[in-house]
């Protein structure tokens, strides 16, 4: 099977282009197919303030009402999409941005309104393969955003690093999937306020030691827990880690038992 | 040749959903290939102002400043563009959002500064038809905003107008490309007061003699340019009206001559 890497880039790799350019350049030189999932969080709380919104997270998740709604659309299908494709195109890759609902390519439903109302937060139904292997095969770069549909004409809000897992799933029948979480640590960190100890290898039972210990934040656990369950769905493997990491093959590896 | 229909959709269409709706399910009843393009500048106002920023017009044209350039970005290729492609997939086509930045599908460079500076406004270049011939292969919908970029890296504001027929006049040596241009009123007009008084053919001697008496405004001689640019072309066949002409072949019919 061909290698197809999947990028996952967020957090303040999206707020500083110098530190976003090493990464989309690094993603620009991996050679075959490819796809990219960002975030753009930081970006949306800035919109919302302007707008006299105040952002409403709990446990690292937004509450998205409609006109939450409206922003993280704007923000993440609209300005850092198109931005980063821009910047893409500039560096040679044939980038394509995708929302959820283009081409269909990733069915959600809105989370019910109990035990918590999230708004127009969307769980992940179905990736469609079909148009994206179509996308690949026209040589496009797939560039998703964290917004997906209903099919029903509804927009929802979706999880960025849910995305990379669910389409990394998707689509590991069809290639080897190497999945990359890239943020603006150098990997998963054994102490928050020192950069430089970084976990090289995270198990599920060392994961659960870390967690249980309180050594790895909740604010990580949504991440990891992803990044987990790819790797129990037949992606190859998965990384964690910054642009000074993961193009040298370090930063925080994942590995099944 | 195969048949392909350009619709172009701005103004009220894009403000009232019960406007827009009914030629949304025009435009999913179409048989064969078929391309979406849209404005939004009404949307783009209101954000500029809720933002603080005054839009600043000349000759109907937007003025596109830098935090300009991120308002419609975020309003024409997030807000107005995922919502028109939900709801296309809503109705049963495939649609799919594009900037000219995805797939580099549209390539501009910035108006020169000089005789006057109208900021990150594109004119284009060059629309790349095979990409759009492989999204159409692959059954796909193409829907257009009005973005594109510089290949640098620069995303650009360009008239949606303009680009539909950019697009109609790249695809005319592939289909038989019908374009039309979809507003508010049901054609253009003779009096701008009474909305029955609806031309039904322009030439290009009546629309001079039109355009000099003063009966067709100068906000409305951009879009007739274009369309008559289209004709000129040879894009088979332009009209102008709404969802109340367009379906029924009726509204203003351009003509050569």
């Amino acid at each position: 099977m061909d290698k197809l890497h999947i990028l996952k880039i967020g957090g303040k790799v999206l707020e500083q282009p110098a530190q976003g350019d090493p990464i989309l350049e690094f993603f620009t030189n991996i050679t075959g197919p490819k796809v990219l999932v960002h975030g753009g969080g930081k970006r949306a709380d800035q919109l919302c303030r302007q707008l006299n919104i105040e952002p409403q997270m709990r446990e690292g998740r937004r509450i998205t009402d409609e006109a939450t709604l409206e922003i993280v659309t704007m923000v993440y299908a609209g300005l850092l999409n198109k931005q980063l494709v821009a910047k893409l195109q500039s560096m040679g890759a044939n980038a394509i941005g995708l929302s959820g609902a283009d081409g269909n390519v990733i069915q959600a439903h809105k989370r019910p309104a109990k035990p918590f109302d999230w708004g127009y937060a969307g769980d992940v139904d179905q990736v469609n393969t079909e148009v994206i292997l179509a996308l690949i095969k026209d040589g496009l770069v797939p560039v998703f955003c964290a917004i997906t549909h209903d099919q029903n004409g509804q927009l929802l809000n979706t999880n960025a690093d849910t995305i990379a897992a669910e389409v990394a799933i998707a689509l590991a029948p069809h290639f080897e999937v190497h999945l990359h979480y890239c943020f603006e640590k150098g990997g998963v960190l054994a102490n928050p306020d020192d950069d430089e100890a970084i976990i090289p290898s995270l198990n599920t039972s060392n994961y659960r030691a870390y967690v249980e210990s309180g050594v790895i934040s909740a604010g990580m656990k949504p991440k990891l827990d992803n990044a987990f369950r790819a790797l129990e769905h037949q992606v190859q493997a998965v990384r964690i880690g910054n642009f000074e990491t993961i193009p040298y093959g370090r930063g925080t590896k994942l590995e099944l038992g």
